[in-house]
């Protein structure tokens, strides 16, 4: 099955945002066992999307279409697939009443551009919004499905997450495709690859392997085609396993489970709690484990300690240890993770401090270097780090790497008893 | 001048890769003056690269077009160029001794994949790589400029700034184009496109409007075209300061002056400082602002407290005032935000309570009921927000809405001194 994508928007074209969208939904329709054949990035303009259209429909099965839905004057959109598959614009009442629902519960009055949103083509299918104003629609013509959504990215995804994958599996019959995302961390791509050698020579040909390195890990994704859908899954599963032994202490979690879920899934259950202390990751380690619902069962909260002063009041530093080793070392760290755990009662506690960057580097301590400790009870660890030159990079490693450090931690402490 | 943007990759199409290349490319050629009129993204298919071209060349002035150009066999775009273009391909010495050069510096042996890089089309200028082993093309046919170049983002970056930035001056005709970016904060974009009704009827034909909105406000953009670049200025920099009028209480900051950015900028100037107590959005405000290097001039730390037992223990919170109130309340969050004052000795502090979701809402408070407090050495102002039911949205939204009050609550208290 065919598929292609086409983006409405100036704002991509003189790249002020970037197509976050396409790279969205390409991944999502590669996993659904479309070939994605083509991207397209067009213009506002009648004739550009009109030509667009001409050279997709008839010639694929599916095409994406996001943005140009707006209430503003410059998109235009609504009324060119209107005209394109032709229809015309009525009002619908469904769709009026979501617009006032919405409209209403931001405490606001309905004008004439919210009015006009609730305009619809008469030969589509139309998709309401639950966190927007802007219907999805969905179009068919020379056996290519056309769906067309809002351009705002949590829009789209929720469209398509729900309604439109349900009416994409109904409608289009799609070969069996099986994707299984392996988490490694801690380990550089070359290295992994070069491990991996004799894995992906033996590799069946239906299945492929992809590399996709971040500063979070890299996840490894093995994609499968076939026939038989359970075939290919206990195929899929037992290279998974095989890859598990291979990567070893660096093997985070299947699928989903990424470096910044794993650990929390951990604590939650085997009933423990964490508490963090952060200097140069300034919260990012909190927000990146309360950014998982249900959180505040194993976690407590976090001292965000970005002044010397801070470190010594809220935390507890000894003011002799910031004088003697500086902000960034170890007995500096290892101080903060054991006031963490003092302050918040938790079972363990993560700490991090470093140079992030561009400024603060010093001869012997250069921008990047980093220091993690994770502290439970009885016992503190600490563990040094020379990241890059990139603040944002480098804050995402050192809370990346401060998880990492946690999941091992607590990992063998339940090993050992 | 038009141009157009092709991008050769199946690692995009299969969203493996986000594009940047083209985001870069874009955004830079918008930065020329350049209209870009398509971006489009294709397999590494003969097929597929002529029909780009097909419909390109001859339509715009330039076409930038990276990938495909590897040392492995699906990379075929050099083959496909030099037939389209009616060439052959012939070895260069010149990029034979750079191949050989980089291979042994990097300990390596020249192999037969290597040696087949050194071949290049004898019908374009040839732009030899300092920084990898393929060189940049560059051809001409009915009046179009068409530059190949690697798709690795770095390789392609040198390239552009350099030799094919230097051509494209050289050979194109450029006119002066400007853009300018008012950031927007706390008001529906209906709502805003509703107050700049006159004003868009106004604008000079050579200027355009964009909005675009995130949780963290509108970027309206303005990009003007013009032959004298200080009459372009100036009439540009008079909009965008009639803009800021019409837009008064809800406009944030020019360019990159976003919410995230000014309050810190403020705190900078008037030498005041600030801190956090977060709960529902778990060290994300704290992560904003630190996100920025140079910081921690103005701020000194956080506490996500996200037990009540932090709440208590740490910030001061009254045990009553949870009980009888609830985590979620104007009192909570007042107390919270005093706490918070108190541990870090700031002249600010902002604090959030809320209910992200998706669980923990009630009838009384529904997922998405948000409290954020303002305190100042004197004084506290809360504020309550009803935002949606996506729980990341929710989190970005009060964290950014927490901004525009500690930024309202700073402005305000400095116009009154």
């Amino acid at each position: 099955m065919k598929a292609e994508i086409i983006a409405v928007g100036n704002e991509i074209l003189q790249g002020f945002t970037l197509d976050t969208n396409s790279n969205f939904l390409a991944k999502r329709l590669t996993e659904l066992s479309f070939s994605v054949e083509k991207i397209t990035v067009i213009q506002d303009k009648r004739q550009d999307i009109i030509q667009a259209l001409d050279s997709s429909i008839g010639h694929c099965d599916l095409i994406l279409m996001t943005g140009g839905l707006g209430p503003t004057s410059d998109d235009i959109t609504k009324e060119v697939l209107a005209e394109y598959f032709g229809g015309q614009l009525v009002e619908n009442k469904d769709v009026l009443s979501d617009i006032e629902k919405l409209i209403s519960s931001r405490n606001l009055l309905m004008n004439e551009k919210n009015q006009k949103q609730a305009l619809v083509p008469d030969n589509c299918i139309v998709v309401r919004n639950k966190n927007g104003t802007a219907p999805a629609m969905i179009f068919n013509k020379n056996n290519t499905y056309l769906v067309s959504m809002p351009g705002v990215p949590f829009e789209m995804k929720e469209f398509f997450e729900n309604d439109i994958l349900l009416f994409i599996k109904e409608n289009i019959n799609l070969t069996p495709i099986l994707v299984k995302v392996i988490n490694v961390f801690g380990i550089a791509e070359s290295v992994l690859a070069e491990k991996l050698t004799d894995f992906e020579k033996n590799l069946p040909e239906n299945i492929v392997i992809a590399y996709l390195p971040a500063p979070e890990g890299i996840r490894l994704k093995l994609t499968g085609k076939g026939s038989n859908f359970d075939d290919l899954n206990t195929g899929l599963d037992k290279l998974a396993q095989n890859l598990k032994m291979i990567i070893s202490d660096n093997f985070v979690g299947f699928d989903d489970d990424t470096i910044e879920i794993v650990p929390g899934k951990l604590l939650k259950e085997k009933k423990l709690t964490v508490s963090t202390a952060e200097s140069c990751t300034g919260g990012l380690i909190a927000h990146k484990i309360t950014s998982q619902s249900g959180s505040s069962e194993y976690f407590k909260g976090s001292i965000v300690s970005y002044s010397n002063e801070a470190k010594i009041n809220i935390l507890g530093v000894n003011p002799r240890t910031l004088e003697e080793f500086g902000a960034v070392s170890k007995q500096t760290v290892e101080e903060m993770a054991t006031g963490a755990i003092r302050l918040f009662k938790t079972d363990y506690a993560v700490a991090v401090s470093g140079i992030a960057g561009p400024t603060g580097g010093t001869e012997t301590k250069p921008v990047g270097t980093t220091w993690i400790a994770v502290a439970s009870k009885n016992k503190v660890e600490s563990f040094e780090f020379h990241f890059g030159k990139l603040r944002d990079i480098n804050i995402r490693r050192a809370a990346a790497n401060a998880l990492f450090k946690l999941l091992n931690v607590v990992k063998s402490e339940i090993d050992r008893n």
